[in-house]
């Protein structure tokens, strides 16, 4: 399976023409449109949303990940093997925190080039695109190890890096990492947790861990960037504090 | 073949998860994305619009439905059989115009759980989606007899239930229940009949019957919600009066 | 493989609808979704982006094209074969820019029409999608020899013909007609070339030739519709000028 997980939209023509040299180069194999809304060049954000997408997917899955502000500059084109599944994309920062909380790992710069001349604007269509269909179908792309850039990120990202059109609010928190008794404060609001929207009161926000194990900020049949007024990039924090009976059921 | 219609939008990564686990679960069934745009959380919009759809789809085809804002609360989940097809989601009354519609009807409670422990908040990939990968496989899912929850809602909607991107209005009224005498009554425009868009005076709004069945009000190469001021919800009424020659053509 | 352009945007249950005609009468064909964001109605701009879309899929791919304001009134439904590829739709001018640049051209009027009848305002469904679905299957529908209509427009056209996600300005201008050494005059703004994202100053403007081959106003890591105010149908020009070193690197 190859799985797509760009900033490239979902109404533009990019991702067609990802799925055109698919159809061609690795006929047969099924590719999911995961994730194209990652916010527009911001390559921290998609590094810390991947491994949450990621972790679901079986062994041997290719992701096409494209968020390369820096095309046709001096990032060098990596292909990286984390815990079984293979990440095909730029070297910018994209792949550190999956890399960073693999168990297994290895990283290869792609040395292969298409016959054709690569756009400046689009090795996505051009070299990377073709570059996981290839390991999609069991070859290895020409190549030469390589250790990745390594931003001074933290483990986690205490921020909202994506409101989805519910109005919900994905941060770059681990739901394993967050205390239950904790509010989240965003803004001025402390937020209460609930295990399941059901169970939520039905005018206020919480926070819960999503099915993808991000804490995510939420209002029950609510629109929550709009109730908390928050927005991309809006900082989160762990407060402790009345979060008990009074505020939460 | 697997026909989804949520209200997950198009720009999250839920459709994606879908896809993943039919990819998984059962290779080669073509599935198609006929319609993620249900208004968010709106069962009933969601109840009036799948037959509309559903019904130019061939027997054996299942469909993935959900809308789901009590996801992980005491809604059963279900597999309906209603002429030939099969629907799973959760008993919510999304089915609810459908069955009342159906010549044949048969309701059954999913019993079967994955191996894997459920999400909270996403019923669609953990549950939903594997039973319909497994009916689209000729598997039937453990299951036993239900009778589906029936809310008190008319037999057609006099609504604005979807608004698509050209500005055209989608309602709940059937289109063979029209009288193309009529008017359309929209806020306080009375809307006259027309075939078809070419036929429609080019500044001029009307009603006619959209391609799956339902009335719809257009306005001939302009934005109809916009130029009339409609939105999601808004009632419309058939009104007699003046739809004569001087209105329209 | 069979290629989608329309208007029918991402988000309406339109594109569904094709993809169900496909799976029933071309199973195992792929089908891609290169582009539904014509800007609605407008088949000049749909005329001139197609060629630049078109021109990198391989011989044999069918094209379903479907921009038709005009559905349901005297425009014939063609079939057209131009350099090897076919291209299924209405003829209102869709073809028009395709077909004078084409090296090998033949134009036919579709007299085939499905058994079932055909709906008044969805001939992509009921007569496009079909006709495609058989020419990808390697039948050629009922059909006679057309000319198409030919509107009087330019070889190119000096326009903002769509505006993607990033905001960057697609316009009508092949790259190979194009001056780098002059500007591009988009408003009050004069434009330089850059080769690459990574070459333009972070802050300034630019145009640059996409990967497709046209000209595209950008801005790096910005949004350039918003930063210069252009909008769909904003004219632009080439001008000689101030174009040096000082305001480009």
């Amino acid at each position: 399976m190859i799985v797509l997980f760009t900033d490239f939209g979902v109404a533009d023509p990019y991702v067609g023409q990802l799925h055109a040299v698919f159809a061609q180069y690795a006929p047969g194999v099924p590719v999911v449109d995961l994730f194209h809304a990652v916010p527009n060049f911001d390559v921290r954000a998609g590094a810390y949303l991947l491994p949450a997408y990621a972790r679901e997917f079986p062994e041997a899955t290719v992701f096409l990940c494209v968020v390369d502000p820096g095309v046709g500059g001096a990032r060098a084109p990596v292909m990286v093997r984390a815990d079984g599944r293979w990440y095909v994309g730029p070297d910018n920062g994209l792949f550190s925190v999956l890399a960073n909380r693999a168990r297994q790992l290895e990283c290869f710069e792609i040395r292969w080039r298409p016959a054709t001349p690569l756009s400046d604007s689009f090795h996505g269509r051009d070299l990377f695109a073709p570059s996981a269909a290839r390991l999609a179908c069991g070859e290895l792309p020409e190549h030469e190890p390589i250790s990745l850039v390594t931003p001074a990120w933290p483990a986690d990202l205490a921020a909202v890096l994506y409101i989805d059109h519910y109005g919900n609010g994905v941060t770059g928190l681990r739901g394993d990492t967050a205390t239950k008794d904790h509010c989240l404060q965003v803004g001025r609001h402390k937020l209460p947790y609930a295990k399941v929207f059901s169970k939520a009161r039905r005018s206020g926000a919480f926070w819960y861990v999503n099915s993808n194990g991000l804490v995510e900020i939420a209002v029950r049949e609510g629109n929550a960037a709009r109730r908390l007024g928050f927005r991309l990039g809006t900082a989160v924090r762990w407060a402790k504090g009345r979060t008990g009976k009074k505020s939460r059921r």
